[in-house]
């Protein structure tokens, strides 16, 4: 079973990928930041027995314990958003279930006891929904959660209090970002209650124009409002990108194409490549494909999965070998090359 | 016949080419400033004469007058330096005699009466110097030169008296440009009566790391004494860019190899190329070949004859067409991926 960000089509539009996350708490338990690590340790062992025992789950999956984990392991997780930072902090009592394809998870003992989070690549944020949903679903049927009539479910962090849901777009803006209009673009979604972060989520640097558009509130909304507000917003950022991209196209075609074949040119001949650049002329590359400006035989990889590949903990799988901080450079940029030779 | 600058061992070693020049006057007329138009048509018709009817010259030779060239065809000559802006700016009264490879030519009404010009490829002062004495001892065979016993040949400019010779070799040095060693260098060769100047002579900015080393003094020295001053500094120089290199190359290899390949994969992808950044970028690539850094297989024309190719003038010859200044950087940028898909 190929993983979600195979997919073809990740490469060739604006919408990378679409994600539903669910912030759930067992009702009988304390909020993770008060647990008793022997409450903790139920959480798991419960947890996993839902899903380990569910009948109705077709694909695999299978229970990664962050205490047996190495920190290599634990790198290439974050680097692919399968755990965040805040589980590998409770690394001894956290845990997560991951389906085979990495398009389902769920973190235990985060933030909250349970974050159910199910992925899809593209514009599918409603089939990225229901599988959440239905694992949602699944645990409910054998688990207590904390919920209140009047609030919702009940999380650790208020401002997930309500639906617990966190849904999102990671889009890829490189002519938004270039000209400099997201930050008030960005100031602007606020007040509609939408965040817009860099890859890897709160406090992080965007890095290869790729960002997270996500919803700020979840109270008082059912998650399809939630949705279709994402969903609405999203595509009209896109669609900014896209009109000014096709006008500035109209008077500075050959601007655009040196540009986008110097990237290609750097990123297919260079020996040195520090993760920022890389990801700068990968970005570039993106885009020289999406608007048919690059004419060169695609990667093997789609863009966004070779993203995820050169940083540091991936990139010890293509070497495989542990890399000294001096090493790194040269060894992405001998895998960038073979990404190339097609 | 093929032109001196299709050999293949002008890209490989420092010294591009050698060039002798030697500045002749008849006697029975005035120096070029102060010369009757009628009398420059002599200079002309004589000088014309005595090389068409030579027995003893076995190649090609043809007369281009300045009044009848194109500016497009003199900007060419003048990119090759076969003719000088000196002597375009006595178009009215100027031509010159240029052997079929364009190896040796002679200007007639530049500075001087006459200026014999011979150049070679690769370290070959020797040789040059054979070609430029042959020249002028056919044409002093037959034309009274302004000569005097005690200062040698007479000259427009009192810096030439003496020998009227000047030697130069045409050499890469990109690495003392790049550490910033030239300046040092320059100022001390000075002290010698060496000069050290960008690729089109005297105030002209170097350009792809290329540079002109000459003699200055030819009153007081014989021929010999100054080819033999100008090899022996020259070849120091040499020793001194290839002992640093080989030197930085046992700890930097791969930093270097890196600015090689970007070098590399910019000019054999990029659309808008530039003049200064198209030199700049073949000297890098030339130094990649030279050190055995860039495996890459070699251009069409080695890097020197790339680079007179890429100038205004030449690059039309390329486009068939003239060219207006906003098409030059991308029909330069197409003409070089061509040089290099081989």
């Amino acid at each position: 079973m190929d993983k979600w960000y195979k997919c073809k089509e990740t490469s060739d539009g604006v919408i990378i990928s679409s994600r539903i996350r669910l912030a759930r708490n067992i009702k009988k338990y304390s909020f993770s930041s008060a647990i008793k690590k022997e409450d903790a340790e139920k959480v798991i062992s419960e947890s996993r027995n839902v899903i380990e025992n569910a009948e109705v789950l077709e694909d695999k999956y299978s229970y990664m314990d962050l205490q047996t984990l190495s920190e290599i392991e634990k790198r290439k997780l974050m680097e692919k958003h399968i755990i965040s930072p805040y589980l590998v902090k409770n690394g001894d009592r956290a845990g997560v279930i991951l389906r085979e394809d990495e398009s389902v998870s769920v973190m235990l003992n985060e933030e909250d006891h349970i974050r159910i989070q199910a992925i899809r690549a593209g514009n599918n944020l409603k089939s990225a929904y229901e599988e959440a949903d239905k694992m949602d679903d699944l645990m409910e049927d054998k688990i207590e959660y904390a919920f209140d009539k009047d609030f919702g479910y009940l999380t650790s962090c208020p401002t997930n209090i309500g639906t617990g849901m966190r849904a999102s777009f990671m889009v890829h803006l490189p002519y938004l970002e270039k000209i400099g209009h997201l930050k008030n673009l960005i100031q602007t979604l606020g007040k509609f209650g939408v965040a817009v972060r860099g890859i890897y989520g709160e406090g992080t640097e965007p890095s290869g124009s790729i960002y997270q558009i996500s919803n700020q509130r979840t109270l008082g909304k059912s998650e399809q409002e939630i949705m279709d507000t994402l969903q609405n917003i999203t595509v009209q950022i896109i669609e900014k990108e896209r009109n000014m991209v096709i006008k500035k196209l109209e008077t500075e075609r050959v601007v655009m194409e040196d540009s986008v074949y110097r990237a290609y040119g750097i990123l297919t001949n260079c020996r040195l490549l520090t993760m920022k650049e890389a990801m700068s002329r990968l970005s570039e590359i993106r885009f020289g494909y999406m608007y048919d400006l690059l004419k060169e035989k695609k990667p093997i990889h789609n863009i966004y999965h070779i993203m995820m590949n050169i940083q540091f903990g991936n990139l010890q799988t293509y070497a495989q070998k542990e890399l000294e901080e001096g090493e790194r450079d040269e060894i992405r940029a001998e895998y960038l090359r073979k990404c190339f030779e097609v």
